[in-house]
């Protein structure tokens, strides 16, 4: 059981461990939430994070707690995206070999910034599967420490800075609202804030297409989904099939879920640049979709929503933009 | 003289002050023009500022400052920018009457922003000048207190309350960048700055297009200019011609004055927002233009640049991302 694996002295242990790495990120009010919902509605700016996005937290709890042997042999990541960045970053700056794995399917330019923060990559597979069989061999030939992107304890607790975060700048919430994929972020995050106060209701929004932890949670076990394009690109891909903490963490902590359309999807994106001027990927722009669709069921008088990430192709960003009427 | 009427006392007190009303901006450090220019750069976000602009800083110390009497009476202002946008928030949420005297040709959708903070707005006049006449004879009038853009001492106090800021964030500092236009927040951090640590280097950045104070500093007197259009349409305007503080203060503590191009604010905008997808307006990123274009001459090794605000256009912004090749 979960709760007996994690406790809040870990998420406060992960605080004091991340604080040199990390960005305190801003909680700003959203005077146009706030007309929207008749509540206070705070935007938690992990878009501003180092590297883009809140997986600095996990990875940097994760990496910089290794014993000096497996500093020594280094550690190995599967990741296209966020979390290969934010390895890869933390990596180098605590003087740790990175290796990341990605499929022959991965855009240049994702492989190259992975690169430029320091991790040599290694381009393996016809897909992220095959990438994954490949690195878990590599794992074990080299004696690495495989950082996982979201079912490790020490990632959770990574994440789960943020929950703190949010209760000493928002002490009046009581609600959060926050992109569910894999279900790092969501169970770091639910845990630390219910630890602290258990009244506050959690909700976990995912994009219709391809809502692995969502149907997981429905059948009480891990399925598999088929992965379909999605502007929430950030969120897709399943769970883990021998998943561990995050399904049970999700499955007690969190009290509600939604699902958003790609439409909605995009006018979060755009009510985000329109009316706060703050560039977000899809997959953090969840919760403002979730609010503006009208879709969450029980909402409070005072709303946190985590925005995860800025990392947008400037290409969706140039749609978003192209697809509007826009005043002179 | 300048430094007979401000003290660094000032600019606590206005940090005290104005503290329940504003953001605390975060200094963020930019890996990309580390690259660029061998050197420690922080951006000093007041692009997040509450009203997306510094003028918040000025305005609330000017206005919570006030006498009961005054507050009574009210405040008048001459803006269809940030300032009417900082003086209309600040007085609603203190409980002051506040009257914005534009001019006919501001468009439709910059007098709906002030309206909707609070303001009653005055629309008067062909032109700025008609539209300050206008406002001088309300303010007799009504006994209403003027809150000018930048020629005031609690103005530009609040404005300085950024250089105290800085200096807390990166003691390192010995290099600060700022937009350069009337020069209140120019004059705020190049004293505060200066006061705490005289040898730092400041430098007032301005568009080629319509460099009032630059200009002026030349001169020796104030010199009127002509407007001309410019993507920093947040710095365009001339200095008031009885001017007390800001041309006194900008030529006492500012040590360089630079001048960027259209092209160099258009691509500058365009860093912004592809390497740390942040939106800024063209008169907040001529700093970053200056870095880019190497026009500053003597660059230290732990630079601050100020990014003052965010309230671009959204056609602004498409015409700068359509204007690019993007990589898919």
């Amino acid at each position: 059981m979960s709760t007996e694996n994690l406790s809040l002295g870990n998420i406060y242990q992960a605080k004091k461990r991340i604080t040199p790495y990390i960005r305190r990120t801003p909680l700003v009010e959203s005077q146009d939430l706030k007309t929207i919902t008749d509540a206070n509605v705070h935007l938690k700016l992990e878009n501003l994070q180092v590297t883009g996005s809140f997986k600095i937290r996990g990875a940097s709890n994760k990496i910089s707690n290794l014993s000096a042997e497996d500093k020594e042999r280094g550690v190995i990541a599967v990741s296209s995206g966020n979390h290969g960045r934010a390895v890869s970053y933390i990596a180098s700056l605590v003087g740790v070999n990175s290796t990341i794995c990605v499929a022959k399917t991965v855009p240049d330019n994702k492989c190259q910034a992975i690169r430029a923060l320091g991790a040599e990559l290694v381009i393996v597979g016809e897909n992220a599967d095959e990438a994954m069989v490949y690195a878990d061999k590599l794992q074990m030939e080299r004696g690495m420490t495989m950082v996982h992107p979201f079912d490790d304890l020490e990632i959770i607790a990574g994440q789960g800075t943020i929950g703190l975060e949010l209760i000493e700048d928002f002490p009046e919430i009581d609600t959060v609202i926050v992109p569910l994929s894999g279900g790092g972020l969501m169970s770091g995050v639910a845990f630390s804030v219910k630890s602290i106060m258990p009244s506050v209701h959690i909700v976990g929004v995912s994009m219709e297409r391809g809502p692995a932890m969502v149907a997981s949670l429905k059948a009480g076990r891990v399925v598999n989904i088929i992965e379909e394009p999605t502007l929430a690109n950030a969120l897709a891909g399943g769970l883990n099939k021998d998943n561990k903490y995050t399904l049970p963490m999700v499955k007690q902590y969190v009290d509600e879920t939604v699902l958003v359309s790609e439409k909605e999807i995009a006018e979060a994106l755009w009510f985000c640049l329109n009316k706060h001027h703050i560039v977000v990927e899809g997959g953090a722009v969840v919760g403002v979709a979730a609010l503006l669709s009208k879709k969450v069921n029980r909402l409070g008088k005072n709303i946190a929503i985590v925005l995860s990430g800025s990392n947008i192709p400037m290409v969706v960003l140039k749609k978003i933009i192209n697809e509007r009427e826009l005043a002179k």
